[in-house]
């Protein structure tokens, strides 16, 4: 075991407000939940719910993924982000093409109305950030940043 | 404004992988996906998924609570949490009270049953935690805990 590196003692069962508090699954599991309700209260008049946002963010990140990339990027389960990008397609915001790497696969991208929305909504979406980040320190959401990833890192099964 | 405090730039739509990998709503969501989904991977020999587990957790924690205070803390909508409670009652793992405080309003709390259940699976779950924050020095943890807990009481919407 490499001294260097310590865990943080877990108490379980939890035997007080505060032990689960800095419980560290509860935290992510109440913030993504709480993010969530929150930027779809913020894009309900631009009928952006849940995962019709978090696919067109993945494909502004990417540029052009296939259905299978996206499902996991995006938190969908596979059906349902089939069913997201069809509605997304259909409203002009995305499109599907044959991929350029290899003729059997299809991906999904963005159209230049799906990456307007983008630039439209995100005013309020900075505006939920700020919120969220208020009274945080630079460098303190830097090592969050850094910590999180290198959870997600020890935890994903895939390599994206 | 605070000079001492500044925010993270959020570049939004993104542009590459890389400002989404360091996009805190993203990190949430995905790992919040996957903690849950593997704590229900190693929790279902004991029908203990999702919304059972975190409700347990909360009790374990709090002692006593109402639906209402159970539905908010287990990130779980108010029927869902009463219809799972029901079902620790049948099971013996859980039991409803009048409440000390106010006779008009019922609390759930565990029983010695429920207490042991958890005593019972806290080696997977520690393994599991093991595993989330392999690699991850004590003080980054610390930091990531406090900067987690300062962003749930920014976006909250109640006391608790």
């Amino acid at each position: 075991m490499n001294s260097t590196k310590t865990q943080l003692k877990i108490d379980f069962p939890f035997h007080s407000p505060e032990e689960l508090e800095a419980y560290l699954p509860y935290l992510l599991t109440r913030l993504a939940h709480r993010w969530a309700t929150d930027q779809d209260d913020a894009l309900q008049r631009d009928g952006l719910h849940g995962s019709k946002m978090r696919i067109l963010s993945c494909l502004s990140a990417f540029g052009e993924l296939t259905i299978n990339e996206l499902s996991i990027l995006s938190v969908t389960e596979q059906s349902s982000a089939s069913r997201t990008v069809e509605s997304l397609v259909q409203s002009g915001l995305a499109e599907r093409n044959i991929s350029q790497k290899d003729q059997r696969v299809r991906t999904v991208k963005l159209t230049p109305s799906g990456k307007n929305t983008l630039v439209e909504i995100a005013p309020r979406i900075i505006d939920l950030n700020r919120n969220l980040l208020k009274d945080v320190e630079h460098e303190e959401l830097k090592t969050c940043v850094l910590v999180l990833g290198r959870m997600l890192k020890n935890i994903k099964r895939n390599a994206i």
